[in-house]
């Protein structure tokens, strides 16, 4: 089996240009198959914002109306994603952009839950192998945005976390497929302030320990839910560290792995 | 040989909801391998007033600064392809959407004019006959954004028109091409403001004749221009006419042709 690199970037990486510049350069320079995921970073919300469109919260969360929408689909697949490819270009990576409704490659549904409404929100159903592996046999480097479709002509806004797992899911019968979690942090750590202290790995009994011990911040707890799914689905490796750190991060010397 | 059908539709069609509906039907119900080009209307001008980004015009011409190229990359490669591509994926067709910098598909220079700065503004230089072939033949149907890259990590700013002769001429040593420029008349008009006066069909000499006559309006010369650019290097047929009539359109059975 080829081996296949899913590399998911945080959206802090993605606003700092230096940041994501020195990414992207470690990023072209790695071999073989490799996919990149990227979030969406705060300049979508300075976009509502000097467009005076409001940004709705509900119990912490954004919701996706039609309007915001509009603007996650023009600053993630467009803006960000096509600058991500061009940077790779240059960087002798050829690389290819694509959203969840390119190719049908991502099928989501806009997310039904029982007392709130998300907004145009999508979960994701599955995602297009075949086209996938078409694409990276050419040695094309696929750069995802956040964005789904549902098949009757409706963008979704969706987690970036949840695009790279479902892709590392859904090529793992495909690929020995490694799934890297990177971003501002060097791993799961039990001081959220504190790199050092950076657990070296971590298995699911570990993980429900430090849950309840509430050792584990709130933020990392969809990443790691996401990351052991990941695993239990048939993925090889699930790496979270620094996106600084990419190199040593892929081969796993460095930030947290995940263990079945 | 087989057949490729490339169909540009203009920025008019883009801005109304209900006309690029039935254009985007029609275009799912076209057998055989094809392509859409789109331009970008009115919605990049309004999210520029609504940003108080000023439009620079030289001599009628808009500028595009850095700040009009985010503009046109968000609306042109995320907003209005995305929601294309979505659309025809609700009706059947697959397609997949591009712009010039993904799998370097349309290669680019800064135009390098001797008296003006048009800013980021690209002049094609090559097109990826490969990738799109690869594509093509996985039956995949491609929507581009009038954007280009220039292999430096630069977006470009490139005319629709072009795009849509340019990758006519490069595929045609592969298929025989037949490029649509569809927009809101019936075709080359003797007068402009009345569709009953199309021109069935123009050659060179004729062309010439209805120039010097200023009988040609002025924002018809330049697509007149790219169509016969597009004959003399080897695409099959172009016809340009009315983007509701598109069935008839690609027969031929309506617009103007343009006769070598």
């Amino acid at each position: 089996m080829e081996k296949l690199l899913i590399i998911k970037i945080g959206g802090n990486i993605v606003d700092d240009d230096a940041a994501l510049a020195t990414f992207l350069s470690d990023f072209a320079n790695l071999d073989g198959h490799k996919i990149l995921v990227h979030g969406g970073g705060k300049l979508a919300t300075r976009m509502a914002a000097q467009l005076n469109i409001p940004q709705q919260m509900v119990d912490g969360r954004r919701i996706t109306d039609a309007e915001t929408l509009k603007i996650v689909t023009m600053v993630y697949a467009g803006f960000i994603n096509k600058n991500i490819v061009a940077a790779l270009q240059a960087r002798n990576c050829n690389a290819l952009g694509l959203c969840g409704a390119d190719g049908d490659v991502i099928l989501a549904h806009k997310r039904n839950h029982p007392v709130m409404d998300y907004g145009f929100v999508g979960d994701v159903d599955t995602i297009n192998a075949k086209l996938i592996t078409t694409l990276l046999e050419q040695h094309i480097s696929l750069v995802f945005a956040p964005i789904t479709h549902d098949q009757q002509g409706q963008l979704l806004n969706t987690n970036a976390d949840t695009i790279a797992q479902e892709i590392a899911k859904g090529m793992s019968p495909y690929y020995e497929t490694t799934l890297v979690y990177s971003f501002e942090k060097a791993g799961v750590l039990l001081d959220a302030e504190d790199d050092s202290t950076v657990i070296p790995s971590i298995n699911p009994e570990h993980y429900q320990q430090l849950k309840q011990q509430q050792k584990i911040f709130a933020g990392m707890i969809p990443k790691l839910d996401n990351a052991f799914a990941a695993i239990r689905s048939g993925v090889s490796k699930v790496i979270i560290g620094k996106a600084e750190q990419l190199p040593a991060l892929v081969e796993g010397k460095t930030g947290t792995s995940i263990i079945a």
